[in-house]
């Protein structure tokens, strides 16, 4: 069945690659056999991460950039990845009216990804479903995140190439790149540029990146777009195109996507081991008590922690179910 | 030596706090038997975790409340998490300028922790360093941390009042509140009140909270503030009792502290496996190799994880060296 599965995904059936990308979230334990099937055929696409502070309009970037790309014959693979409540767990609802709009072209897939159960940043997950999307032969993934300050750093281990989008009048915009963002960014976009103080906030830019040193490097492009307006799309796209070509020519882009897959390996051991760990502590009375000591003040959270993991018989019966 | 660092910072002394927050940040394996000691004497303290994204005020607020405090004689310590780059690793400079200001002032102690290595959010350590700044005896301690979106939730978990920074300008704050921030705030601070807009800013914040669903809860207060000249601090001040009498009355107080107590537990145990995990895979041969054919493609990133959690012996020995 997980044959038939990977089969399906790989001969572009949405379905399926709808179903992997569920399994995949709901960490089905037949996620692995399907992603193994599907690997071999993976490195074909592009992916590029788009991320920027809420209100730049990247949802509009993002439509805009895939019409443009289809309008080239290119297929198209959309994660929205979603700022979801604590509380209600639910994603955004924007997402629902654009697969609408999309509705009747195959060649545009979109999924909504919701950050449910981590404290910001990109849901490990992710990585994984760039290689399904891969797999079932999107030309393009687009990758669009929300953040400011560090919340975009994880979207670097995950695309390809990484534009960061911002708007004259975010007054914040100068305040992010300190924050971290600068280094991130193979693409800066300065959207909605028909306001007043683009032109400002691309020479500010402009002026950062020249101070930076990018000795050897990829220069970073500094674009206007009025998304909206269909304004400097397809000259984004040839930006993209050509930050694609150094990291080809560079031998940057296999080491972008060796460094990926290991991460890849290595966050979904902690997830699952966390996983593991929240599933024991719920089964195991001990441990049960041990944490309603911690609740009550009778033991000390951080040193009960570190003497867990340095009992070697009790850690690996909370991880593992007994050795 | 553990025992006469804690009778220390039992005792109000500076330098043996600052030591015991480098040693907690360091994962020192005397950090633990410190944070035992120090474990009984807590819970004097009043927590307030102050949030908003870049460019609104945040640190003058933090300076002018710590004044207030100050002047009413009581003893403050703040705690400032720094987004910093994944290249330079620093922290930014603010609160070195800070710190000088302050510098004659013994009842108040400022610390900067760095986001160092994590994808955004904050620092787990914070919740344990909360508790030492709690043990050395500060009456009120301030955690300050940038973020918009899901990159605050974190202070949830950290502070007994939550209060959310945002300003007139930033035109993105009701986005920002959209995206999951409203059920974070306990008390919400419209800072540069003397700009166009605030009103209006603060009339739709109001709206918002009439629309959510808070019966039987508490309900967010709306203040304005100039943090820069000094004005409303006082209120502020005076809305973060209304909101710790609440939470006092209604035990919710209690809950929350309990369920941080034990969630710094479970997150140490996930830090600590996955920086074992990483210092086992250097060691490693076996993995080392794994990890190689994994960024070749010859192994397939999620399925090897998930066995490599799956069997038992391989699992142990990984993160404990052996059972």
């Amino acid at each position: 069945m997980t044959n038939d599965l990977a089969d399906r995904v790989l001969g572009g059936e949405l379905r399926a690659l709808s179903r992997t990308l569920t399994m995949l979230e709901r960490g089905n334990p037949e996620a692995g056999g399907v992603m193994k099937r599907l690997d071999p055929q993976t490195g074909r696409s592009y992916t590029v991460g788009i991320t920027g502070p809420p209100g730049v309009g990247k949802s509009t970037l993002v439509d805009r950039l895939a019409e443009h790309l289809r309008s080239q014959g290119l297929t198209v693979g959309i994660l929205a990845v979603d700022p979801t409540s604590p509380f209600t767990g639910g994603a955004l609802l924007g997402d629902r009216i654009r697969m609408q709009r999309h509705y009747l072209d195959d060649g545009v897939f979109i999924r909504s990804v919701a950050t449910r159960g981590q404290s910001g940043g990109l849901p490990r997950i992710v990585k994984s479903m760039v290689r399904a999307l891969d797999a079932a032969g999107k030309d393009v993934i687009l990758v669009e995140t929300v953040g400011v300050g560090q919340t975009e750093l994880g979207i670097m281990g995950v695309a390809d190439s990484v534009v960061v989008a911002m708007t004259p009048e975010s007054g914040d915009s100068i305040q992010t790149l300190k924050a971290g963002v600068m280094e991130i960014a193979d693409l800066y976009v300065i959207n909605k540029a028909d306001r007043d103080g683009a032109n400002q906030l691309a020479g500010a830019v402009t002026a950062m990146l020249q101070m930076a040193d990018l000795s050897g490097g990829w220069n970073p492009q500094v674009l206007l777009t009025q998304a909206y307006a269909n304004v400097g799309i397809s000259e984004l796209w040839d930006g993209i195109g050509a930050h694609r070509d150094f990291l080809t020519d560079t031998g940057g882009l296999q080491a972008r996507r060796s460094e990926r897959r290991r991460s890849e390996f290595l966050e979904t051991v902690q997830e699952e081991l966390h996983r593991r760990l929240i599933k024991r502590l719920g089964e195991d009375t001990k441990l049960h008590t041990l944490l309603e000591n911690i609740e009550g003040k009778s033991a000390e959270p951080y040193g009960e922690a570190m003497r867990l993991l340095d009992d070697d018989v009790d850690l690996a019966r909370v991880v593992s179910g007994g050795c």
